[in-house]
């Protein structure tokens, strides 16, 4: 069993998808940030780094924290959505690296530039605005000769959809008709909705339970 | 063989020191990043996100971009530097990504605003300042009780030092005594010196040329 500590965001999202597509059985623990519960010490034992998500592997009692690195796990433990042949692996892992140190963090401050900062800064809002297009101009270009990220589906389309089902929220993104695809090719996906619901009224899956 | 396309920044560095430690020949191509080099067409057939580094394995064909994915890349290939025990590994991953995902990212910003913004900023300076502050913080804590990382040397350590020896820069960082003890632990290391010298007159390899 893995107990899964989220919220209703695109990191702590990624992993309830991933538990999904793997069929594996997970208990959630809700973790209000919006109320501080990241800063509790009985969560900071869990993530040093005081953010959502983390999960403790309870069969082998593995606690991990970081989106990435979670997903990773869970894809080495089953055997599944991350390859072992060396060169679709390598894709597979740059993907996931490109939306962890790109796509999470850029598109993070834009937010936080646009939604939260108690000033308007034109400059920093433009910044954002600019690296948020061009990341999403990066995916739409790699997303051409591809069904997935890189192909088959793998914990690198996980990572992203997330963060990109908020882009319109930030950026207008009509041109990014390849992007557009993928979205309704991962909506279509059962275990991405059940995922993607965690925390809501509308939640129901064979796999996981709130605690 | 493999060639390393880079510069001399923080993520440029870290493959340098990696195939230093694993005593891997490489080429050095100098991606001048000053110039507008990382947007050339030839460059961006190796990085789609236009950024250094990158690095193309002649053994295998196989082309990565995103340091973090280069590290685990090359440490797989090797059998060094990454446990292959889910414990530790998962320990040394979620180390990794929390440099990825965090520690580059967020300094990144704050160097930005401090040093290249043409305009002053101080909501956006102090934001960064509070946030590198946290993060050296976690990374303390983390160091308090293990010489290295996660323990024993590994990825994790080679992707963050490049980042922490640039700190002073960024924050005043005297107060975290166990960061400065392991970047004293860090600097001794032969393959550290050497990767951390690329390009610059000082380097002096067994293994890696400039192209
Ligand atoms: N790189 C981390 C990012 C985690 C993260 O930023 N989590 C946010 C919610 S999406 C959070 O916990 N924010 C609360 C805080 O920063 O205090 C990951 O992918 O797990
Ligand atoms: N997450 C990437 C970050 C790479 C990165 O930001 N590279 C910088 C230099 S440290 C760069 O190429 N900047 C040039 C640009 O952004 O145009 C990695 O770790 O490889």
């Amino acid at each position: 069993m893995i107990d899964l500590y989220t919220f209703t965001t695109p990191n702590g999202r990624k992993p309830a998808v991933m538990l999904e597509e793997l069929e594996l059985p997970y208990t959630i623990h809700k973790v209000n940030i919006s109320k501080g519960e990241q800063f509790s010490s009985e969560y900071v034992a869990i993530n040093p780094n005081s953010k959502i998500p983390a999960i403790i592997d309870r069969d082998t009692d593995i606690s991990i924290f970081e989106s990435g690195a979670i997903l990773i796990y869970l894809a080495e433990k089953t055997g599944k959505l991350l390859p072992t042949e060396p060169k679709k692996r390598a894709q597979v892992i740059e993907w996931l690296m490109f939306q962890m140190a790109n796509i999470g963090p850029m598109f993070g401050q834009l937010g936080h530039f646009r939604n939260s900062a108690p000033e308007e800064i034109p400059y920093a809002i433009a910044r954002y605005e600019k690296e948020t297009q061009r990341l999403l101009g990066v995916l739409e270009h790699q997303l051409e000769n591809n069904e997935f990220i890189t192909g088959e589906y793998s914990i690198a389309d996980i990572a992203t959809f997330p963060w990109i089902l908020i882009s319109p929220y930030l950026v207008s993104v009509d041109q990014y008709i390849n992007v557009q695809r993928w979205i309704e090719t991962m909506r279509s996906r059962k275990a991405v909705q059940i995922g993607m619901a965690i925390l809501t009224p509308e939640f129901s899956s064979n796999y996981g339970a709130v605690a």
